[in-house]
């Protein structure tokens, strides 16, 4: 198994640590904490939601894009890939 | 008051609104949906931090950065400043 | 041909265009020219850069990936792909 | 000097060697490099110009946005600064 590849228990108990950082986010708020610490906390948060994402990704090229390609479907397959990975890197 | 500043009730507003996001991602996991567009909302979700974070550093400038450099302690704030930005910008 | 896709003659002639817009900085940093507008031409330089590097991804993917999935060797290509893919998006 | 401080002179030799690696990219495009490869060098080029930037607000926040606001116009400046950082953190 690929060093990306998050199976569904594992992307289910990574969001759920996404959730409890973001709860984590609205208490230091509520409590006035120093705003770096919680930009520190915040930076924490989105760099596991992107690990998520390319948990996702990894399975995606390994089940969706691979069998599209195998069934001779490919071309849509790869433009939504590319597509998506454009958004995601920030364009 | 600037487009990207936000008061304590905006910030809980927004963070309340990405743990929402995030338990949504949760439920697409779950009910195994489509990885295409449970990228997307993941993509909407870390957005929708980035400008919370947007937010908070320009709380923190508006208010420590420029309080520290009018009692002549400027430099130590602006430099926990940069090296937030800097994390904040992948590097 | 994909919305994202470049051919060798694109992918040369927007880095040269990339290519001026550092020596543009060069020389903005030379004459001294206010910070902001230094930043926001810096902006569009890594943004064009990010675009090219969307336009060699898409090609990769369209072309080895796709190959080598063809030929039964798509695990060795998808792992090399997304670990390329998590570097991109900073992590 | 803080760790992330350039004088005019850093600043002129860190976009001389972006400028060398933007021309590294083009004879690796025109010799058919491996796209991954490719890719690899080109996130080093974005990476290096990113540095650029936080050298460049480094001393952007040092000197105009601390005098802005000892001279009690911070907050044009601010404004400014904070919508340069959004712009840079890609929204």
């Amino acid at each position: 198994m690929s060093g990306y590849a998050m199976n569904k228990e594992d992307l289910q108990a990574r969001l759920a640590k996404v959730e409890g950082q973001v709860r984590g986010l609205q208490r230091m708020v509520q409590e006035d904490k120093y705003c770096i610490d919680i930009l520190t906390q915040l930076n924490a948060t989105t760099a596991a939601l992107r690990a998520v994402g390319v948990g996702i990704l990894d399975s995606h090229v390994r089940h969706c894009v691979r069998e599209g390609i195998e069934r001779g479907e490919g071309d849509a397959k790869i433009e939504e890939l590319v597509a998506t990975v454009a958004r995601f890197v920030g364009r």
